[in-house]
């Protein structure tokens, strides 16, 4: 038929070069999608929004409701109609979601586009797991699902729970973020949360703390320990590998929350390591955060090609195809090389930013919080911003000494100079989550003191009781993929221009 | 600003009039803006696509990601990047999912827009469930999740589980739908399956049964019954009444499965009723089927506010944004008059097809079975077909009466013809789900014996041991929301080519 | 290529059943477009938008700006750069337009795509002549120039004049619309202006007054005669075939306005008449009213091949491709069979908007002139209208008889009243083109005096000398192409309602 | 309503200041708008194409067409009505054309945002014409034809022709572009070619030449001397100053081609300076080669804004929209800051290209002539190649000494190469055109001899005849605006590749 074609096409133009250099692109087109489908690897460059339309309709036009002809006629209760015309259009035409009759896997006969643009997406994020850093043996098989991050670790959990009925326990490092805590009731387990420690500058993972409640509970009522990397600095990314270890030696398992950590490669060797040296079973990230697609989505991947069969059996039903063509456009249009690329951005625009903050803390009363395991947050100490706010503000008012404990202080500053994100964390503030009760939230940690002198201007002793002192203010950003070069030079004017408002002459 | 801009306008082409003229068009937008959020109900005419794309351009417009300016900057971990622009084009900009920070009703302050049209939809359901049929008592609230019904089942089942955390049963009318089962056992919970009994020529709910349990496992302990009300004939909605008396009686919750009976007057009904007699807790429906969106939605309603309150509060952290806006989409699309226009459709097409099946039957050996309280799907008994075309095999093949024991037979001789949707149901196949055995899946009982006499050919007796008799096959047809009045002489046309195939000389 | 790529799909999905039903979408295009190639006829059946949009992608791809890489790099001055996405979208990537170095149909090797769509939609455009009801003979080629009627007109008329570059004049049957008469003068030719007659209700060509003209300026003195179908009641089609027979005896060119005629089976007929028994060199008719697609194209058809081809070498250059375009997308969405309807329609509503207005004369008094050599716009005289409403003034106001000659009386109080399109013609005005006046502009006649009796009521005898009598008022209006059945109700009931406001009690 | 509309949506979120900051982008677009209106020039900074879509639609939504609901209807025979989807959405919904009744410039009532956008567009191309260097008295006034330049420079002439119509004469520098040519006799009027001179390397205008040519045909029959700026190297820019300064002198009109010269500054001057010490009536542009939109559309500009009004009205009746469309798009997409921005790049580029030529020339035999006054195409002599390739050839096949002489011979290798637009001029070929005939045709004159010596290896003294002399072959490159700096690279590598096959050991 092509050849037939291509001849009527070189009559109408009495030319027969300039059709066969013409169809070249179309020859190509098939030659790209044969090696994504060998391969089914990332591809090497990038794919062309044309080139992925073409793909998207070849593949669209596969599902029934997409048929040639009004031939097709459905009577089932779910035959892939679609009302609004613009609806289909942002659908490309795709209305059958993923899954058949409660198995999110498993191909749909009545869609055969849609299921082949899940197996093949599936694959493609697992080789850019690995790209990113994660070893092969880490990352040996992967499943997207169209939740967000918080519903797929509650699954995750459930789907450990399945395994180990009687364990009701989920042994959990705190990380102030709410959707994470919230995960574990919503699986109907219990949260066993261990306060952190203070290293350094750094918040991290007790693991004696850890052992003792694996003891007090007993290991076989501990479902598992449920660890996270990326996080605010000065929290750092769990002690992945002693986790991993107890969790191998005493038979847990071991969920972990990545939930952004594929741009780091921090929190990727240390997931690697943990499967190499003890036990892993899930680990979860979000697909908006670490790709760059809406929010929607979260990769739950194993070194275990079984715990992702599992997980996928578990889900009851089907589910939105959208986040999942989010995601196939998104990786094609990346390729390897504009992945890659976008991951040494980061890295880049993540120093200078330290390099400005270092800059800035020559003029204004602030110091960078030594946090070297977290590659992506920073947090900015304000301890001596608030000192010299209170001191000029109680000479002109006596007696409003407790003015700095006014919560969300520079944040909200920043956030009125267009610049959002920045969180600034005052301690004070008790939240309760379902009876659970987290002081100082959003500082992970009940007391906020770090040990670093030249941080406090030395005017703390490191053998004084920390709980007597109050928590540390500071101020975070993050450095996430796709953050812009020239935000950097914003940001720095405009916190400068912060600074100086408040401790300013 | 706005008369300013007139002004210019009208000096550009020295002409007032055309420009005030042309300018109805915007003005009138916002007048359709203004009453669609004083009134929150479907608007009374359908919106074009037009004014749809101006509305979602103008609350899209209102979220961070798009603002106005590159002076915006963003230093938290996720600030609505979007790496593909086919990807933010069918999202229209909007990247930040629904909820914030664990919670998915609360606002987004990085997403008005995204926010406000999640508030609106929700109310916009709701007006919708009443429009379809339900009281007003009955729709008090409803919540869309970006997640399909099973997921969402099981969500429910979650939070009616916190509430108790004790009771462990689910007492659950058989109903031969994977997904609705495995919500069960996603959620952790137990099922305790309820045999069916036939009433004439349909399948229906064993109330006894349903008390018998309750009593043997002690109300206590059962966490809820779970209904069903849209189903394929010969089931028909479970008595939701008389169960939801009794969940009221006992003190036990009521979740009801609405998947696809937004669109069946009588599945409202029942609900409307029971809710109004007795208890419910939740139900659930399936946007895809009731609004003609891609899969992806499930909406949960209740007779209860708090309840309302309660699930959204479950659901751990943010959520695809997809969804809601294909619903948002639809509904605006519709209007109220076009919802009911494509309502009434439906019950035409099922009235018009029965008749058409009717007419086939006086031809070839089929049997409508009576099953009147079903109003979506019918079940045509082949037990005549296949006992002819045994006889015709017969005397050509001796000892191959077995052949018609072959599942499948029917329904995919249609869907080789091109009609999806038509499913055969041959007795036979028994399915295991995690332990639990369906004898004769797809059943929805263990043994189908129709009582109705005209339809076996008076060759049963009602008095003999349904048991030692064989189920009787039969293929299912659904007339759902969506369907062609065209497709109605399509489907009779093949179906009787295929029933002449199979029993004609 | 394909068969690996089938190979491979149905591993992925571990069926290839699935993959072989799925990608007959994407064999059956190919076999529509070969079956497209190969006839060069209007398809039977319309394509869908997803075909059609495959169909351009597959030849937008083959324009070397949108060759499959980067490797292809342009050193000309030319080279289809596009700087805006949004343009180069709307276009689908098409930049080169039509025509090569000086010649419009030539093929274009940096754009074989463009080229084979513009050689398509010219053999398209020619079928659709024939399906409409022109003789094959008289539609023996057709081009489309990316132009709109008059400046397509005046290029023709200068095709002619390349030929005959001593004959000046061109004979005009006079009709009232100001970019027909000013192609003459833009073409530098000299119009000579022929004054209608009136034959009952009609005003239509005075054949012997076109001799006469001949006689006087001598026919080797006259480039052609140019002649119009398509116009408003009361004017009527040209006299072509008398026109025709004409050309052919004094060896004139003949050039004929078919402005919106294609729509029209009697102005089809005339042309075909006038091509089998005269002389005919071109025929022109807009795109946008025939065909519905934005102003900006007009088809050149001749019964003589060479003569297209002389036109096509004429025009200087290249062209935009944007009006073929929407002409090819629009005759593969019509089909053979939509484009039938769509004609049949026009004339079903024209007939039943004659019947409403008949209907309307009953109750207030107007009278539809009797002009049934127009078969697609209506006359209805406002004479007694007029001078009830004068009757009705004076009684008043005194002295007020002349108010009716405010010419625009009846017309934008429809405008008003959200009807476009109907005019109101009143006598009065006199237009000046370029140096030659127009008496009673609109009118196409210095005097229209209907001979009708029934029309005006029995108060003109029909010996009385016209030119002392003052011209009836009418008001106008077109039933064409794309009408809605809906609007005649609404039409009905608005002007109802005018009348009764103007003369009611 | 805007601030009732501000209300509901802050009730609904509970937050005023969520909707206020939000409803910034919708504020921030009116005043974006107002300042257009108001300055009616090139925006300082690009809008972004969500700002430009809103604009659009806005501006769309005023046309009658698209106007907010069904109560309005068409009676007349062109409503703008749209038969296919696709291309109503390509169109933004514009289908009215521009211009009304015969003049292109005139509102038209039925589309006010078609007729703002083609005031408003012809307002920022003339600033455009500015900002790219133009003076403000040359450029006074513009208008944007939605035709090619070729029918663009007819109709001008025509335009002349209508003030003058006995003069007959073109006076025309020879330029080897076929449409510029044809230009003149599908005008309808009589072509004086004058032949160029050579003064160094560089072709160029004849002035004595045409001095003589105004007294021998006499000043009163001469129309106009028609030049020519942007042309392929050797030729340079016509002497316009002083064909300006005898157009003066002799009253006779002076157009001048400046295809795409508004991308060099040198052209740009050169008409700055004739129209302030001499005759200048109309100079003529194409969009796509200035402003990289598709081919279609010609601005034709003046320092008479009389000359503009009269061309204006010339064209008989509307006219395609889309050209314009694309035109405002682009010019508010590039705005201010990007327009200079591409200008300058592309003289970058230029020196760059003309560097590396430079660094080719000094390994293989090739020589860029100097042709300073060209600063947009580029031409290197074949000359040495061609002796080079002659000599190593006689060698092999001795008698083949002509095969040189084959022309287009370097030209196509890069062609195949993937680079398109780099012609080969090789003597040799005759051009005839409706009876004129070019001797050597795309050389721009007979014979090509330039007087650099060491271009010819000092083979050549300057008084030998230059008659008896071949012309010297060479191969033409232009450095067109949109280029890209990559391509550089890419042309070195490639053209070095071909001239080592032609002439390498």
């Amino acid at each position: 038929m092509d050849d037939e074609i291509a001849t009527h096409l070189g009559r109408l133009l009495d030319n027969n070069n300039y059709v066969k250099k013409g169809l070249e692109t179309e020859a190509n087109r098939r030659t790209k999608l044969n090696v994504l489908l060998t391969q089914q690897k990332l591809p090497e460059r990038h794919w062309s929004d044309k080139d992925i339309m073409w793909l998207i309709e070849y593949l669209s036009s596969m599902d029934y409701n997409n048929m040639y002809s009004k031939l097709q006629i459905g009577l089932g209760e779910r035959e892939g109609r679609i009302y609004s015309s613009l609806v289909n259009q942002r659908h490309y035409g795709f209305a059958h979601g993923i899954g058949r009759s409660g198995n999110i896997t498993e191909v749909q006969p009545k869609a055969a586009g849609s299921s082949i643009i899940y197996k093949l997406t599936n694959k493609l994020i697992t080789d850019s797991l690995r790209v990113a850093g994660l070893s092969k043996n880490a990352a040996k098989a992967s499943l997207l699902f169209p939740m967000a991050t918080g519903m797929t670790i509650s699954l995750c959990l459930r789907a450990l729970a399945q395994q180990s009925p009687n364990a009701k326990y989920v042994i959990w490092p705190r990380i102030d973020q709410k959707s994470c805590f919230k995960a574990i009731l919503t699986a109907g387990l219990t949260p066993v949360i261990i306060e952190n420690v203070i290293i350094g500058d750094e918040i991290t993972t007790n693991i004696s703390e850890i052992v003792n409640k694996i003891h007090e509970l007993r290991p076989e009522n501990v479902l598992c320990i449920y660890t996270t990397t990326s996080c605010f600095a000065p929290r750092v990314p769990d002690k992945l590998v002693a986790v991993a270890a107890l969790c191998k030696e005493y038979k847990i398992a071991h969920l972990i929350n990545n939930a952004y950590g594929v741009q780091s490669k921090r929190c990727l060797g240390l997931i690697s390591d943990a499967c190499a040296k003890g036990r892993v079973d899930y680990f979860i990230q979000s697909t908006d955060k670490n790709y760059l697609v809406p929010v929607g989505g979260a990769i739950v991947a194993s070194p275990n090609i079984l715990s992702i069969t599992a997980i996928g059996k578990l889900y009851p039903g089907r589910a939105s195809f959208s986040p999942i063509l989010d995601m196939f456009i998104t990786l094609l249009s990346m390729g390897k090389v504009g992945f890659i690329k976008l991951l040494e951005e980061r890295i880049n625009h993540f120093n200078q930013i330290k390099l400005q903050i270092t800059q800035i803390s020559k003029i204004y009363p602030i110091s960078l919080l030594n946090t070297k395991n977290n590659d992506i947050s920073l947090a900015i100490s304000l301890k001596n911003v608030v000192d010299k706010h209170v001191l000029k503000n109680l000479s002109q008012n006596p007696g409003s000494e407790k003015i700095y404990k006014t919560p969300d202080w520079i944040g909200p500053m920043l956030f009125h100079r267009n610049i959002s994100g920045a969180r600034s964390v005052f301690p004070g503030k008790t939240l309760e989550i379902d009876g659970y009760s987290f002081k100082n939230w959003c500082q992970h940690i009940n007391n906020f003191y770090p040990n670093k002198e030249n941080d406090l201007n030395n005017t703390v002793s490191t053998i004084i009781d920390i709980n007597t002192l109050e928590s540390v203010p500071y101020v975070n950003i993050a450095v996430a993929l796709g953050f812009n070069n020239e935000d950097i030079e914003v940001f720095t004017s405009r916190f400068s221009k912060v600074l100086e408002s408040v401790v300013g002459n």
